[in-house]
């Protein structure tokens, strides 16, 4: 049985692209007790992406070259000889860049038990990108009804699931995004009350007009200048959670930018970092609420669906461009 | 009886200077129904007096030309015709810089019960400075036993009570100061583990080599280059509380300086903006803790007393150049 692999074959500098990536075909190994072999369908496209290509420090160490590039991935048991995974499992894990993954468990996230749902969705809204959302809008922001919640990339895989739990909890929501396409879906697709194209309006005046009481919750994934804008339109308390900073390229020697701190005295501010892994141990209360909200029909997903490992050589660049129009997905299977 | 003031006769743009101030004497009026005269003993000097005498948005509106420069200050109640104040009563309230003040109880912080503590106590320790220091320190910050805490101005009157609070409930201090005085002081009387001359040294190699195991919390109240350097050694969950930025003298346009956002993501950090009077309904508490270590000495203050209404026209610019050597008091009773 062969496992297609698409490898890190050259390190990149920033974005990487597809001369840095290859390929390749090997054989998938015989099960030893205690493995069991999935047969992947779905490998994800996420932005930390980039930092994992690149040899910087960062939350993890960077993918060895010659290693199948490290992503979220979905799949299928299809052989076992583990006690705790049965053939017909879904599991979603960091499975990598990879068609067939002999696991011992200790790369898998959970087992996939929502099957009612697409299973695409293990990678996004009922993955990563959803569970982020969720504890980052009511943990770190701690959004409430009544608040005035503005998200940065608000129509991509996580800015849309904050703006849709924002609105469920009964938020007034304010979506950045870039272009007509997606300030369309912000509006149309994921219900924000009011959508501004940072690439076509003076942010500030936009946030001012959206955000006549000010600002309560920014949940920012960009940092650079949308966030700059945002950061003059706080009301008091207001709660500002980092979840990426997507505008900016180079962190070393650290960008110069307005400094925050009047701004957070004198509305009484906080700004926070959110990393969803310090919220591994309360992530099943996340998929509950998210799935009752997708049967129900109260959020609604826009996926990007590129077809066959080939598609991802050049995926984590579409990406950066801003060109996929929903959470990014390649389909291997 | 002579009413001794100190008025805001310039405006100023920046710290004032003696020439923005003047001495008038004027007549105590009789007192109505409902009013009660007090003689005043101590008038404060504090860092937000210098936006309070120019004509920029504020937490409180500018002072007028014309009227006593607003401060804290404290004194004795010498004739009541008010129900709730009898004579012989301390109270502390925004007096402003005058000898005696007829009052209706509006700008009456509170009555002074510790009698057993010096009385100018009232305008530090046992006022907005220490408790200050108290909820900045606990709620804000967060600190807790074994915390590493970092406190810039940190033999100031916030400071000095900001690093002896943690020290007692058994944090690591670390005071950055200017000045051999300064850091001496740190050291020898507000009980530091390690001070820090930001005038003599490299505070980021510093506070590495203060801070082995990075900074858990950080009490700002420079803002600018030290806190730069600080920002660069977070312990993982890092509490930033932003008391005052006393190292920018101008906030329009926005001043530049590194971004914080991937130190505060990468560390899942906060930094909070801070002000006392959001924790109005809990002062009791802070006053009665403070109170008691003080009585145990575990508390050193250090007073900076000059003498005479005429000392008080440079004072503001004492305190800005940081030629005060402890909390900066006006005796005029």
């Amino acid at each position: 049985m062969q496992n297609t692999q698409v490898i890190l074959a050259k390190r990149p500098v920033g974005v990487p692209d597809p001369s840095h990536f290859e390929v390749r075909d090997t054989a998938v190994p015989d099960l030893a007790a205690g493995q069991f072999l999935i047969r992947v369908s779905h490998w994800s496209v996420d932005p930390a992406m980039r930092g994992w290509a690149n040899d910087v420090p960062n939350y993890s160490p960077p993918v060895a070259l010659g290693d199948p590039m490290r992503s979220f991935a979905v799949g299928e048991v299809i052989a076992s000889r583990h006690p705790g995974y049965a053939e017909g499992d879904v599991v979603e894990g960091l499975l990598g860049w990879q068609t067939h993954v002999v696991s011992d468990g200790a790369n898998i996230g959970r087992k996939v038990t929502e099957t009612d749902l697409p299973r695409s969705y293990a990678l996004g809204i009922m993955g990563l990108n959803g569970t982020t959302a969720y504890f980052g809008l009511l943990e770190s922001c701690a959004a409430k009804a009544g608040d005035t919640v503005v998200v940065s990339t608000a129509a991509g895989a996580v800015g849309s699931a904050v703006g849709q739990i924002a609105k469920i909890i009964g938020c007034r929501t304010v979506g950045i995004a870039g272009g007509p396409v997606k300030t369309r879906q912000c509006l149309e697709d994921f219900g924000y009350d009011a959508a501004i194209d940072y690439k076509a309006q003076d942010v500030a005046e936009a946030i001012a007009a959206a955000c006549p009481d000010g600002v309560d919750c920014y949940f920012d994934n960009t940092c650079g200048p949308i966030s700059d804008a945002v950061m003059t339109k706080l009301a008091q308390g207001a709660r500002i959670t980092i979840c990426g900073t997507a505008a900016i390229t180079e962190w070393d020697p650290l960008p110069m930018g307005p400094r925050v701190h009047r701004q957070l005295l004198v509305a009484r501010a906080r700004m926070q970092g959110f990393l969803i892994f310090d919220h591994k141990d309360r992530l099943a209360e996340a998929y509950a609420a998210l799935a009752g909200w997708l049967r129900e029909g109260r959020i609604a997903v826009r996926e990007h669906v590129l077809d066959g490992p080939e598609a991802a050589l050049d995926a984590i660049g579409m990406l950066y461009r801003g060109e996929n129009t929903g959470k990014l997905i390649v389909k291997v299977g």
